[in-house]
Order: C-alpha cells, then sequence, then structure tokens
C-alpha cells in the first residue's frame, strides 16, 4: 500500500536542515523516479554561480528542503491544530500526504536555466510541472497508486484550485516552504548572510486559521525579518549584474545557433547537425514532456563547449565568452537615460559588434511584498497575524520596515554591452567611439551598489 | 618605552572575532589594570540574563571586542589609506595607537546595572570614564608613559572634542567599533539572530574622508542590514518588556533600601548597618572615584541576598522577587491609554500594594538611524557612502530600509503591576479590582509582540 | 494537577538547542524555584573565564539544557521505541517525567566554585543536590505534590539507584544528557571548537535496550567523536593551567581568612566581623542547608572585593591577585620532576613568600572513556552499539581513537609559584635564586603545548 | 608588468574563508584563464552528491580557496619570520608569488571524475596539470610573462621537485592549503561536521624552519584534532558505499561503451558515432592536451543521458542507473570473505546479470597519516612541533590520538552487486540463488557503521 509509513524513517543529510526526513513510502518511491532524480542535473540558481562560485546547489536539493519543511510544519500543526469539526479553521490530518508531495514536486518541471529558456524558447516551467505530475510519467504512476484522483489533486495545490486554502498557502504565498528554502539554502551556498533569518521562531508562531495560514503576534519580529531578508537577497545576489551578464549572454548564443539552425534547415545543408540529437526537438518546436525530461543543464553546457568551436564567429565567440566567464558589462538605466540606449547601441554597432548579440537590455523585477487587493484575481497571500482577540491584522500594518517596501517593485534597469567598448587605447580607430561611451557609463555608474568591493 | 610593539603578539580567544590581537605592550598594560579587569564583574546587558539566560557577558569582552575592531581598521586604512601630505584627507598612521585606546576604554567608566544605578544615584559613566583616564589610577599612569598629554588625548576621543573626526566617527557614531561589537556579541549571547550582519564587508568598505568615515557604495546594502539588525535588536531584546519588569523591581527595591537606610540615620539607630560598607558612600551620596571601583555586579547582588532577610516586608518581598525572578508584569501604553494609568495605580493599591514600589511607568527609547543636521550642536554621526564621482550621498537616501525608520524613534512605554493583579481567584476580596484591571490589560495585550511564543 | 501538561508549552531562547521547550507544569514550577533560580548567580565553568572570556555561562542554562536533551531522547523513545509488555526491553513511557525532573535537577547542589569549595570546605554538591530534592525545600514541594515518593524517586535516579538502568544511563554514564550538553555549552561560550560534535545523528541513533542504553552501529562516528571532542576539551580547556593558577588563588584566599577568622575567634577580637554573616556558617563548620542555598559567586566575590583591604598583607595581596586576574604561573611536573618540588619550593620561600600560600601542586585528571569493568562495583556506563543481529560491541571494540584513550587517564600534573620568581633583574637581591628557578623552569616548560599563542 | 600588484585588490565571495582575496593582477590573470575557468564544470567530489546532496561543490571553488590560505600563511610569514640572510631557515619574501600560483594551480589538471577516469583510460591529472602549466595554453601564457623560468618553477613545486621546501610543503605535505581547504569545505558542502578544525590557530602556530615549515607547540591540539578530522572524514564521506556503488557503475559504463565503440570500429558500422566528438579522442586513446581540455562533468553525463537510449541493453541499463541513481549495493569483505567474492560473482551471473559489468571489488584507502621514514624516497611530510629549545619533535610523539593511527591505512573493501540480489520474492526462479546471496551478505552486513539511520 503506497500510503504507508515507513517502518523506519530515513534521512538524507542537509546543510540547511541537517536532516531531511522521509517517513512515508510515498515520498520515498516519488525522490526516486527519473523525473525527479533529473532535479539534481539542474542548478537551483542557474549562472548565478559565476559570481558567487558556491552556488552550485542543485533543484534536487531544494525540492527535499521544502518538503521538509512543509513536514515539519503539518507535523506542527497535527499535534497542536488538529481540526475536530468541519469548518473549526484547524488543520485537516488528511491534508498532510497531499501537502508534502506537493512541496516535494512543486517545482518538478523546472529545466535548466528556466528564466532563459522559457524567454527565448515559449516554454513554462508550470505547465512542465502539471504534465509531470499528470502525464505519462513515474511519479504518475506512483501518486496514481494512492488514489486515482490524487495526482490531480496534487497538481491542483500547485495550480493554487485546490480546496483547501491552508495548503495552498503553504506551498505558494508570500510566506511558504518554497520561499523559505530557497532564502536559507542561496544565503548559505552563497556565502551571504542577507538571506538568513529565524526559521525556529517562525515555524512555531504559524497556525491554520480559517481561509489560510496565519501567524501568532509574537513571531511578528521573525516574520518581518523574513521579508526584509528576502528584499535584500533580491538585490545582492538574484539581481547581481555580472550573473545577469552571463544570462544575456547564454540567451543570445542560444537565439543565434536557433538563427543558424533556421538557415540551415532552409537550405537543406548537413550543418543542421550541430545543434544534437537532444536540443533538436526544442530548436524545431516540437518539444514532448520526454524530449524536455531529457534537457538538463549538463546538456546546454555540452553543446555550448561543441559550438565554441562552430564555423559561425559570432556563435562560437559568444560560446567563449560564456564558458570563460566573461560577461557582458552593464550599466544602470533609468527614464532619464534610457533614451540614451539607442544611442550606445549605435555606438557598440560602429564599434564592429552586432548589437543583436552584443547588447541586452535587460530588466530585474521584485515585488518584496504586497498586501491582498481583493478587486485583484489574484488569490490571497498577504500575510496576517493573530490577535489575542481573534481578530487579524496584516504584516505591513504591524512593520515600518515592511510597509517601506510594502506594494513597490524592486527593479533594477540594465543596458548591457561588451567589456571592450570601455577600454582606453590611444591607438584605437573607435576611440572617439569608446570615449563617448565610456564617459556617459562613468557618470551613470557612480552610485551602483553592486560595484565590487 | 610604552609604546613599544610587543615582539610578538598576544591573542585571547574571543566566541565574535575568534581572536583579539593585542599587539602593543600599552594595550596590554591596559588591559591587565584592576580598572579594566573589574569590568570582567559586570555585565554588558545587566539583567537581560533573566530572559536570554546566554547573556551572560561582560562588558570586559565587549570592550575588548571593540578595541579588535579598531585594530582591524586601522591596520586596513594604515594599509590601504596612508595619508600622504595634511589634508588629504586619507588616514593620519599616527592616530594608530589614540584610536586603540579609545577603542578599549570607552566603556571602563561603566558600573554595575548602569541603567538603573544612574537613573537613582544621579551618576554618569561617561564622568567616570573620564575620571579613570585622567584621575588617579593605574589606567591613568600608563596612559601618562606614552606622553604626558596622551591621557587627555584619550578622554578627549571619547568627549567628542578631539581634533581628528576619524577618530571620533569611529569611536562614538551611528556605525562605531563599539555598535558593531555589541551587536554581534549581543546576538551571539542571546541567540538571537537579528544582530547578524556583514561584518567583514562593512570594515572593507569603510574609508578615511575629510571630516570623518565614509563607505564604498559597494558596501551599501551591508551597512543597510546593519541599521535594519540594530533597529531589530532593540525591539527584540533590548526593550524586552520582562528585562525592564525585573530593572523596574532592581530600581525600586533600593529605592526602598535607601529611605530605610534615611530613616535609619535619622533615628540614630544601629539599622543603618545594613547597608554595607561598599555601599554606604553611594548611600550617603559620597561616592570618590575609588568608592565607584568598589562596586560591581556582585555586591550588588550580595546585598539583595542579604536583605531579603530584612525585617522591612517590602524590602524583602522585592529582594525575593529579583532573585527569583519574578518580574513586575506590564502592559504597552500609548497616547490614548496613558490616562489610564492612574485608575490602574490606584486599582494596585486598593489590592493591598504600595504602587511607589509596585507600579512604574518605564519608557524604552531609541533612534534607530539619523542623518546630520547643520543646525544642531551634535556632532555630525550620519553614514555617508562616497560616489564614484568623489561626491558623499547620505544612507537613508539610498536605501528605502532606512529611509523608513530615519529619524523615527522606537518607542515602548509600558505600565508595570504585580503579576497578581491578573489572578483569577473567586474568593478574593478584590475580585472586582481584579476584574477591571484583567479587562483593561486584556485588551490592550491584544497586538503585543513581545508575547511569549 | 501538578503531573498535567501546559496547555501550550513555553519556550526559552538557548543558543545552543535555539528553543527549550517546557511541556510539562512541574517543569514550569521547578525552574521557577528560589533554589533552581540560584544557579544563575553560579558560573558553569567558575573562574574559567579569566582565560576564556566568554566562558560566563551558568548552571542554570546548562541545567535546562541537559533537560532539553532528556526530552528530545524521551519523546523520541516514546515515538520509536515505547515498551509493550514487561521486560521488553523498550521504553516505559511512564518514565519520562522522572527523567526529565532528574536531568534539570542534577546539578542543582552545586554551590559557588565548585571544585574549590568542596575541597577546602569538606562539602559534597552532590550531597546536597539529594538534600535539596528530600529536603524543606520549594523544589521537594513541588515534587512532593507528584505523588508523595516522587522526590526520592528523583533523587535515587541521581544516586544511580533508581530501578530503571535507562533512566540512570541517561542522567549518568560515559554518553549522558550531562555531558552532551556541557561539551556543546562549554566549545560555544568558550568559542573553542573542539566540543563541537553531532549531536542529531547521536540523538537518532540512541536506542533502550534491556539494561540501558545502547546505540545503532550507524551512530558510530558521531560517538567516536564525541569522545574525542571532550579528551580535547579537557585538555584544552577544563585542564587550562591559567584557570587552574587562578584556583590555586581562590583556595589559598580561603585558606587565609579561614586562619585569620580562626585566630580571631581564639583572641576573642571583634576583627571576626571581616567574614561577614553569609560566610559566617561556612567558617563555623556549621552550614545547613539554608545557609548553603544563599552562597553564590557573587558572595565570595564580593568578600574577596572587600578583603583586599584587609589589613592582613597575605589575604590582601591574594584578593588582588585572584580580582586583578594575576594568576600564579605553573610549570609541568612529572614523575621525574616532582622531587625537585620541594627544592623549588624552598626557593620561592628564600625569595620572601610564604610557600603555604604562594605555591602549590595542583594536579588535573580525567578518565577520558572506560569500558565496564565487571569486578568493579561501580555502575556499567560504557558506550554499546547494537549490531544487526542483536548481539552488542562496546565502543573501543569498533574505534580505533577510542581504544587509544580507552582506560588510560589524562592527567596534568604542575607545581605553581608567582609569576615575579621568573623576572630578570640585575639588581635582585635573589638573583640566584630566580636564576636557578628559572632554569628548571625553563627546561621543562618546552614542551607545553597550553603555551599561549 | 605582470608581477605588480592590484592598485586595489579585489574579492570573490567565499561560504569558507567568506572573501578570496585576490591582490595580484598575475593571479587574476590566471584565474581568468579559459583553463582555469574550466574548474567550474568539474564538481570536487565527483559522484558524491548522490550521497550528500549539498555537495555539488566545484574544483573550482577549491582551487581559489587554497590559494586563499597560501595567501594568508606567505602574508604572515612575511610579517613575522622574513629572512635576513641566506640559510637563517625564515621566510624568503621572493618565494610569495610562486607559493601563490602553486596553491591555485594544484589542480589544474584534474579531468571529470578523476578517479574512474584515471583508473579506466590511464591517465593521469598530475601529468596534465604540468602539461597545463608548461605546455601551449593561455595559463603558460601568463605564467611566461612573469619571468620565462616561472612556469617551470610553478611545476617542479607541484611536482615537489624545487628547491624551497617550505614552498612543497605548503603545496603538498601532510598539512598543506590543499587538505586543510578540502577538508573544511566539504564539511560545509556534505554538511558533515567531522571535517572541522581550528584553522585560524593552526596558521597562527606554522612557522618556516630550515627544510621546511613547523608548528609552534601551542598548535599541537589544533594540529591533532585536525588530522583526527581528516581520517573521520575519509571514514564518513570519502568512503561511503553509496557514492562508491556510483563510481562502479560509471566505471562499468564507459567500459562497457568502450567495448561497443571497438566492436563498431572492427566492423566499420556506423553505429560508432554514438560516441560523439568530445569523448571519440579519448576512446581512440588519442587525447591531446587540447581534446583534454574539452572534456568535463557535463561531457560525462549528457552522452550518458544519449546513451540511456542506446540500443545495447547493458548500456543502457547502466546509464539509466546511474542517472536515476540506483547504485550497486555492497557488502564489507575482509580476509576470511574474500574467498566468497568467487562465489558470489556466480551467484549474480547464475541470476542473469553479466558480472564484468554488475560486480566488482572495490578497496578504498587512506593513509590517515605517517611520519617520516628517512630510508624511504619520498619527501618529508610529517608534521613537526618547534620546542622551546629550538628542537623538533613529531606530531605522534606528543598525541596519543593521532599515535593510534599512525601508518595504519584506513581500508574498506567492498563486494558490489545488484540490489535485486536482496529482494525477497517467492516466485523467483533463483529463489534458492537470492537466499544463499541474501544469508552470507547479511552476516557481513551486521558491523557496518555506514548502514543509512
Amino acid at each position: 500500500m503506497p500510503q504507508e509509513k515507513l517502518a523506519r524513517e530515513k534521512v538524507l543529510r542537509d546543510p540547511i536542515h541537517n536532516f531531511i526526513h522521509v517517513q512515508d513510502q510515498v515520498i520515498l518511491d516519488l525522490i526516486n523516479t527519473t523525473e525527479f532524480q533529473r532535479l539534481r542535473r539542474i542548478k537551483q540558481l542557474g549562472i548565478t554561480s559565476a559570481v558567487f562560485h558556491g552556488a552550485e546547489h542543485s533543484r534536487f536539493e531544494h525540492s527535499v528542503g521544502a518538503y521538509e519543511l512543509a513536514r515539519r510544519i503539518t507535523d506542527y500543526f497535527e499535534k497542536y491544530y488538529p481540526s475536530k469539526t468541519a469548518n473549526d479553521g484547524l488543520w485537516d490530518t488528511s491534508q498532510r500526504l497531499v501537502t508534502l508531495v506537493a512541496a516535494l514536486l512543486h517545482d518538478v518541471g523546472h529545466g535548466a536555466f528556466s528564466h532563459t529558456f522559457e524567454h527565448l524558447f515559449q516554454t513554462n516551467h508550470e505547465w512542465y510541472t502539471q504534465e509531470i505530475i499528470t502525464g505519462d510519467t513515474e511519479i504518475h504512476t506512483i501518486l496514481a497508486q494512492v488514489s486515482p484522483d490524487f495526482p490531480n489533486k496534487v497538481a491542483s495545490v500547485i495550480a493554487k484550485t485546490y480546496t483547501n486554502p491552508q495548503v495552498i498557502q503553504l506551498i505558494s504565498s508570500q510566506l511558504d516552504v518554497d520561499r523559505m528554502d530557497y532564502l536559507l539554502r542561496d544565503a548559505y551556498f552563497t556565502g551571504t548572510k542577507y538571506g538568513e533569518f529565524d526559521i525556529d521562531r517562525i515555524l512555531r508562531t504559524m497556525r491554520p486559521v480559517k481561509n489560510g495560514i496565519a501567524f501568532d503576534i509574537g513571531g511578528m519580529h521573525a516574520v518581518e525579518d523574513y521579508v526584509v531578508s528576502r528584499y535584500q537577497m533580491y538585490l545582492q545576489v538574484y539581481f547581481h549584474p555580472v550573473s545577469r551578464g552571463m544570462e544575456v549572454l547564454l540567451e543570445h548564443l542560444l537565439h543565434r545557433a536557433r538563427e543558424l539552425y533556421k538557415q540551415a534547415q532552409k537550405n537543406d545543408i548537413e550543418d543542421q547537425q550541430f545543434i544534437g540529437p537532444l536540443l533538436k526537438p526544442l530548436f524545431d518546436e516540437k518539444l514532448t514532456l520526454s524530449d524536455y525530461l531529457n534537457l538538463d543543464d549538463n546538456v546546454f553546457m555540452t553543446y555550448i563547449l561543441i559550438w565554441r568551436h562552430h564555423p559561425d564567429p559570432i556563435l562560437s565567440d559568444l560560446c567563449c565568452r560564456f564558458l570563460d566567464r566573461k560577461p557582458l558589462k552593464s550599466v544602470i538605466m533609468d527614464n532619464e537615460t534610457i533614451p540614451v540606449r539607442e544611442k550606445l547601441t549605435k555606438l557598440v554597432e560602429k564599434a564592429g559588434y552586432n548589437p543583436i548579440y552584443y547588447t541586452a537590455q535587460n530588466d530585474a523585477y521584485d515585488l518584496p511584498y504586497d498586501d491582498y487587493n481583493p478587486t485583484s484575481a489574484k488569490p490571497r497571500t498577504q500575510i496576517d497575524f493573530l490577535l489575542a482577540d481573534g481578530s487579524h491584522q496584516e504584516l505591513s500594518q504591524l512593520s515600518t520596515l515592511v510597509a517601506a517596501i510594502k506594494g513597490k517593485a524592486s527593479i533594477d534597469q540594465r543596458f548591457f554591452f561588451p567589456k571592450d567598448m570601455l577600454k582606453e587605447n590611444g591607438n584605437d580607430l573607435f576611440s572617439e567611439t569608446a570615449e563617448h561611451f565610456r564617459s556617459f557609463i562613468h557618470n551613470n555608474a557612480l552610485k551602483d551598489p553592486n560595484t565590487s568591493v
């Protein structure tokens, strides 16, 4: 029987939670599927390790980490807040397994370099997550053994359409197992301290309420610290301009490869072989689920290695830059300076670079926290506190810090260009060009806190 | 020669900085003085260990910790920013020793339970610090051997009247060696995480400028995190209502002892012996420097132990409560509820407690950060960043989080009363009293984030 | 009903275990007794903070830490190994409360500077622990409310005569909650790393067996690491010669005070008042339990402060040395050099020091690990592993490292003397004396790994 | 000029050392070469992340970590022990750059899954390290700009033939920058605690002496702890049977692929294309340096992904097992049980598995510490302490723990087989076979401390 508990729990050693406790046969079986093991081959932070060299950690470990948090929370709810009657707003203990499974699988559809990939190839990792859960996969087989409707239940949690709002909020809200795990984990592996917060206190003050999850007022400062930590991680790590300079290279080189492949197809020349069997379905825009599951970080990295010797000078150059960590440089743009972008692009072109492949506008964006807008179609994800009289209060009403960032997007807009544009070289044919370029960049870079130190 | 470097540095093992590196004979000699060793017998956080039981750390270790940070900074400045010409705004390496000594001695005048003590006995630890440095002490002897004017130099750094503004800012500003050490140290010993920040990055981005200290723009996020951490430590640790409930007891019991002593003096009865030889000068308001240096935490705690058996029921009761950790309870007051205070006090009195000794209004206050007000008489302590073009920008102009708390005091006003007032007891003569009391307290406590969890 | 569980657990913030979880009314009540709160005023490591300045932590926090480990273990045993039939060797869940209480109270009889104190005054903290549990105390009152025989039960666990050997081994064996907590805690507060080990893995592999506690074979390396850590903490921290140089001073000054007091009594002079009311019963050798409970670190420290101004030059000098951290120096002695001790003592005397108060032989000793000797009267405390076939194997048979230190005492024998004996001073009348002394010390100190670095 | 110091040091954020400080143009240029950047694509611990999922860290970060330790040590030596006359046994400051470069490049020749790879293809990463330093590479170009003989100097340090024994010992001895970094790093990323030791104290007590490096006696316990930590990491992490079960799969699948390729070549069939362009030179045994530098973890992982669909059932099955983390199981063998191996192999064959690809004998071996054997040809690598009189003493003479493991190899010999052999299945044709197999394995596995917990 797949719902059975293991006679003795198994543990995985984890640097963040020390141990991941696996107590159910289903969880163990899901971890052992080919689709889940594939997450070991996809980095959690994509190319970020080009800046923070410790950040080589995989989506596999984040997924089991999110599961572990869900396990701790559901154990805690089961002990302290078990529902006794329908609609008492407490924890329905029969929701345990669907919660654990949804936490474990919430990212299972992620592909290599998701951000870049999805943008370029118009795919969507959430769609793949749904497919993996409900389609012809080992994961689906295991889930269906729990009960015929179990796969759809799990899928609906991830789609946020599940009937129990507590379960949905645990898996996806502004304070969910996903965010809690990735902040702690990314802080640990990057070696930054901004992502640390008091996870134990947050978990202790979490509680089920009607329509979702709330926190005891005693957890307010810990929750505030979590929101602030997340805000800082975005500005310091996730928005880092050097990672984005690498991402831009990756996007451009894949773009270039696709162009070359299309051209080769049109001319029916043999050269279309360079694309390789694994990437072919992607470039042909005929990607089946099975093809998708065959793509991981290694595959992209390997073809980039092969393409560095491709006869096309642009493709090979972009591949070399990517492999040898020569990111495009960037300058912050704001509403004032954005009009200059066109002029800068022309200067880059004048200097001999094809601006399609050697410049980019790349905008990083995050909404650090927002309260619930009843007129919005989006589900409620705000963080609420339970006061002693049973009433609720929303986080930004209690915290000055959170109020300051509520509803305000963090935005970091940058224009990317080849580093050579900044070289000072008296003999340079383009010295004048470069000089114009440099002086603009120089003036605009003054205040950039992401300057290396 | 007292200015000489040690042939080989000595180290003290320290949980925060791992090692404290002592490289100068003067520093070693100062640490070995009787006045400095006395700091081992004074807790850094007074009675806070009644709440955070790990917080037993002493002012000795904070003082050597502040010294260690000053040592690291001056070494760094000497290596990277040594002054070459007068007024080039760089680091005058001849300021090294005065900086290290001022960092080491900045708290040397602190007495036992300074906060309570100073309030009750109208003393001032800063005045004592000056006295210890310039008066008849071992410390003064050592300092005078450096050069005759050296004691006054050190004293003027602490008094913020020294000629070199960089030295002053390192020792006392909104981001100085004192605050950096105590935040890290208090976080470690209390076991909270709020006080942690990226000290290494802050130290790396610090630099001498004309008129003081500034930070490279690349240190902005680390500095922001420091300000936020400090803000959170105040709300979470330093303002904790249970510590303050203990402080109120301490103040009241010393107040009571003083009253009894005065009465006994007046009546010329033998009973005035209870005050003991060490506290006598204090209660006689004839405290010499030498008397002051004879007072430490142990002395107060010992007399409280003796007084628990004193015939006066109020003194003995307050001593028992203090020793056995039975703090007065509290409720948050705001402008609306403060008028009720008088009524509550009457209820306490009606229940049989002398309100002078069993109630208190205690207000905790901190200004988390403020920029410089040119019209103010206070020295400039704001945090400035150096932009690439040499111009400066003040922290709150760069950080949304700091802007949100700039210039706004954190205030936590509380009314303290005996816990018994909240007891429910049907047979209680004062049940009606208690009921009134309870309902007010209950309604006002709803939103208190310092509720235990 | 005193056995009842709290409606909602309370937590204490702890730097080692993050939270101490209090789930029973009895535990909460015991913590709130005057006898238990007194442990806040007694340092866990006595005078060790003279060397490792962070080590100011109290016996209070160690006691709640040992309790917390017992709580985690009994919870784990209750979940995984509950006894079903008598004598099945599994965990009898009715033993929970007695185990938790014994863990909490195991050190409650400790006095100030126990080591020194017990040696000099012929007292015994274990005897006081028994007295506090069974005598006229708040603790006894609370325990007796559980059931009339509960105090004796708890006392018998601590006396190792309790019927259930599992409970005894959890509280006192070579791997018990006491040792596990103090190693982790002392490592944290001293800032050394030697005491760290994998507590989570040890707790996970612990299990009840017939006649005691054993470990799953999978925990072998973690247990080995614990034994090695403990061995290293003894050599590095607990045996530290500077702490012992301070302890020697303390013992000598108390000895001197006692001599002066006896003399004063004999001569019936007023001077016997110097001893003060709290220490009088101790010096009169008429210490009641209640007197004992009135003694803590503060009391000793306060009288030492007072005695530094005592007319007796030896007493005042020893007090100054102790307060100002001027420990006696030491040299390692072994079987070869011990005969020289008498000669050295004479040299110290010749230099003008009374050797009774200015020299000492101080031997530190620990048996890092030993297996069970069936012919011994001592209870079985060896560490056993459970193999897959149900048989047991003792730790040193599995671990090369443990086998190397099994049954071998760590011993560090030192001769203490005034530091001045090593001063080089051409004008010194005793220069020849000093020279002889110095050369011996020098030759013998070559290999001392406790040299400062 | 390539030897010049950077105007301002650059830092890399590192979880172990917090910052890697780059102060020389040469070091920065070397890090930016294509050969060094390639180390980002090679995991430090190969397939170990199959067990310790955090262990995804790369050889890049270990290499910069070893560099950082070398930088700290040479800075320290330069400050405290600079040589003044030839042969004074102190630190020759002109050795700084060669030491830093050798530390940075010591592993630059490592390939993907070095252990497995070298065994199967008879290559040697040390040979490649030499080639990269002295051959036609970007690294060589940069080194040659320092001085024409600089590449050979660096190479000779790594080959242990360099003239300065201090430099050699810092780079390769029983306590070198390589081992110190990897122990700390592997402990951090695996999340185990065994590898932690007091790096700061070790670095402080290190000093140059005639013929090499020694340690102040005050560092003895820290060094002992390092040796014990290393010993424990081998037993707990590096010897882990599950990683080795994965390595065996990897070796077997590469072996199978090579067999299939050879056969295909012989038959001149098109099927030899499956090997791909990057691996072809390897399988053809014509691997140039440039071909070698094109191989990284990604390439192997990608071809394994492709081969999982290869028509050969053995190759595809082994690839699936490897990708989906289905390692071969193992049992410890010792001298007694090794004779049974042949019988077990036959049982596996009888159960339908080709034993060449489905069984293996895999022996893990480490010599945790050894002193110097003057009759050996190997260079001196023992750990020596400097006593106060200038004489030396070797570690195992001072440490009981180290003496216990000195010269004794840790050996873990295992026989690997398909997990299915242990399945109990009544209908199994091979049930008798399985039963024999199971009972042997069961009896021999009793004492295995690497049992999962």
